[in-house]
């Protein structure tokens, strides 16, 4: 099912070992530590599929509860971090704003050694959502929010602080789904830098803050913000096909389709796509949902490319009342498990990471005297 | 003169081409743009060589003076930098406050576009000491220190708000020597960390900011402080000699000798060890610079291990007064020009880094309910 792929990029060349998961092994699209990911996104919860990640088992019941329970009790911010989110503008990217609370937290809580790297992960799982939803409302809505909600689940958290109310259980079993479809994928942009900053032995924020700015790149992170973008445009299934052909004779880049590894599809995408439907039926809605299976199909029709995790992301998020540019962010939530279990990986059998590159620069020459320069 | 090498850590293997510089290659130990840096570092002053790196060739007399005006109007911080360095304790990581410096800086000076690109650097490389030295002087001395002095070169800049005072010429050149030595040196892991980056399309201060993560780690930045730290318990040449004897016997690791690609020297450490002696005279310094020679004699005797770059720079960072825990911070003054030049390289010719990994992990399984979980 995986592509072979060659030449720039280092597509197709080993850089390390993992058993964390694989990406398009045949037989099964997506495994986290042998278990396929739609059976987890059937049956967990997502604090169990980041034990799993990070600790290499299944918890059962009692070191769930008291996973959720550590977690809950790390929601707070400290007082300096608060104030530098006050500083940041409304207008900024959420995620530098993602980045800079990451790295400010390093300097105040700072990993002084590898013993403190689950301690130092499971802060950041916590309070990333705090930190996103502090800046977010303080800047957007002028309001200091308490940040130590009582809420069951990560996604809960998130949901309650960003709007101010409990969340409901659909929307919090669809934040669970989500986060599990994200919280893991190999090699990716964001992954190696963590991995390549954990090769200098650096510390644990350093590897994410580096992981975050990778993600923030449109390659990478962010499809299913520039999917939302579009799809809001389409006011009909009909519509959105006229656009959407329009789009594909233009030759225009659209955002949401086909995959570097997956090959004919992602296994994720039919997994969100059941939520979206469910959240689309709940809130009575009649185009976005529409429209966006239309958006698939004329893909598929068109250019035989399949929806990737992040189309269907975009109507569900929406449904949620997520505003679109905090779509990132919450992908950042969900891999930050990833990109923490690949550190703690490259540190247990650790070599610097340092490729070579092909030299195609001047030939040695002679520092010219200023006066005899261009 | 490079080594082969194969194996972990993508050693030997091409992962992008570069104009920017060779390392270790037969004839000339270190070339920016195809000059011998011991001919850079005779000759030029950091801001020419910036210029070089960063634009390709070598500035004349009207294009260095406009370049070091520009640089030279960089210097200020916005107030909420300000504020966010004034809330990083004391006892915080320097690096760490760097890495969560330029990161703000992203929030508050966003780079747009990469048609930004040379503007985000400049920008860098005049306010990165002014970020450093306001942080230090306000979190160790108590004071607000004005960073926007007048001073001709960004070493001098430095030099001049860590002391309060303005630095001599001796102090100032070597500073350019030495931001020259540091500047570039191809696919090292903090470079292909911001390249990594930088593949995913990502802005500059999200480069920089992994990059300076990377660099903080204590396999790759950091040599020369804890070079310091070892040749400052070191009370005559004999003592040296004895201790250092104690800690090969004791297999102890030892920083500031050997390198990845160099096989037999580093070209740095001759160019930084003629200006360690030259300030060495000038402090009338009769036990540090000795000590230091006696463990380079040491090393190649006993290990034919010779000095890095790191090494005799501890020693002349030292007699300038500059505290070793400053001295990374220095690194990254310097190699900022090759990350940013990286990532505009990278920019020109892109394919999102993406490598492969071995799967070394459990076989497909089935997710147990959690009843019959261990």
């Amino acid at each position: 099912m995986a592509k072979v792929l060659k030449g720039a990029g280092l597509r197709g060349q080993v850089a390390g070992k993992t058993a964390l998961s694989t990406v398009g092994k045949s037989g099964s699209g997506l495994t986290y530590r042998g278990y396929d990911i739609k059976d987890l996104a059937k049956q967990c919860q997502f604090e169990e599929v980041a034990y799993l990640i990070l600790k290499g088992k299944l918890p059962n019941q009692q070191e769930l509860n008291e996973y959720k329970q550590t977690l809950r009790s790390l929601r707070g911010l400290p007082d300096a971090l608060k104030e530098v989110l006050e500083r940041i503008p409304a207008d900024a990217h959420p995620m530098d704003v993602l980045r800079t609370g990451c790295s400010m937290l390093g300097n105040l809580e700072t990993e002084e050694s590898f013993d403190q790297q689950q301690q130092a992960t499971d802060r950041m799982l916590a309070c990333f959502p705090s930190i996103i939803c502090y800046w977010y409302r303080y800047s957007h809505d002028g309001v200091r929010i308490d940040v130590e909600t009582d809420d069951d689940s990560i996604g809960a958290h998130f949901l309650h602080m960003l709007h101010g109310k409990k969340s409901n259980s659909l929307h919090e079993q669809v934040m669970h789904v989500s986060l599990i479809l994200y919280a893991e994928h190999e090699f990716n942009a964001s992954t190696f830098t963590a991995r390549v900053c954990a090769s200098t032995l650096s510390d644990m924020h350093s590897c994410v803050t580096g992981a975050i700015g990778s993600l923030r790149g449109p390659l990478h992170g962010g499809a299913n913000e520039a999917a939302m973008e579009m799809i809001e445009g389409f006011t009909s299934p009909e519509h959105a096909e006229k656009e959407m052909l329009g789009k594909l004779e233009r030759k225009e880049k659209i955002m949401g389709f086909g995959h570097a590894i997956y090959s004919d599809s992602d296994p994720r995408n039919e997994v969100i796509k059941t939520w979206a439907k469910k959240l689309a039926e709940d809130v009575g809605d009649t185009v976005l949902y529409p429209v966006s299976e239309r958006c698939e199909e004329v893909m598929w029709r068109e250019k035989k490319l399949f929806c990737n995790a992040d189309f269907f992301h975009a109507s569900a998020y929406h449904f949620m009342g997520i505003p679109t540019k905090l779509f990132t962010p919450i992908f950042v939530m969900s891999r930050l498990t990833g990109w923490a279990a690949h550190v703690m990986e490259q540190r247990a059998d650790n070599r610097i990471i340092r490729p070579s590159a092909d030299y195609n620069g001047e030939a040695p020459r002679n520092v010219p005297p200023m006066a005899e320069r261009d």
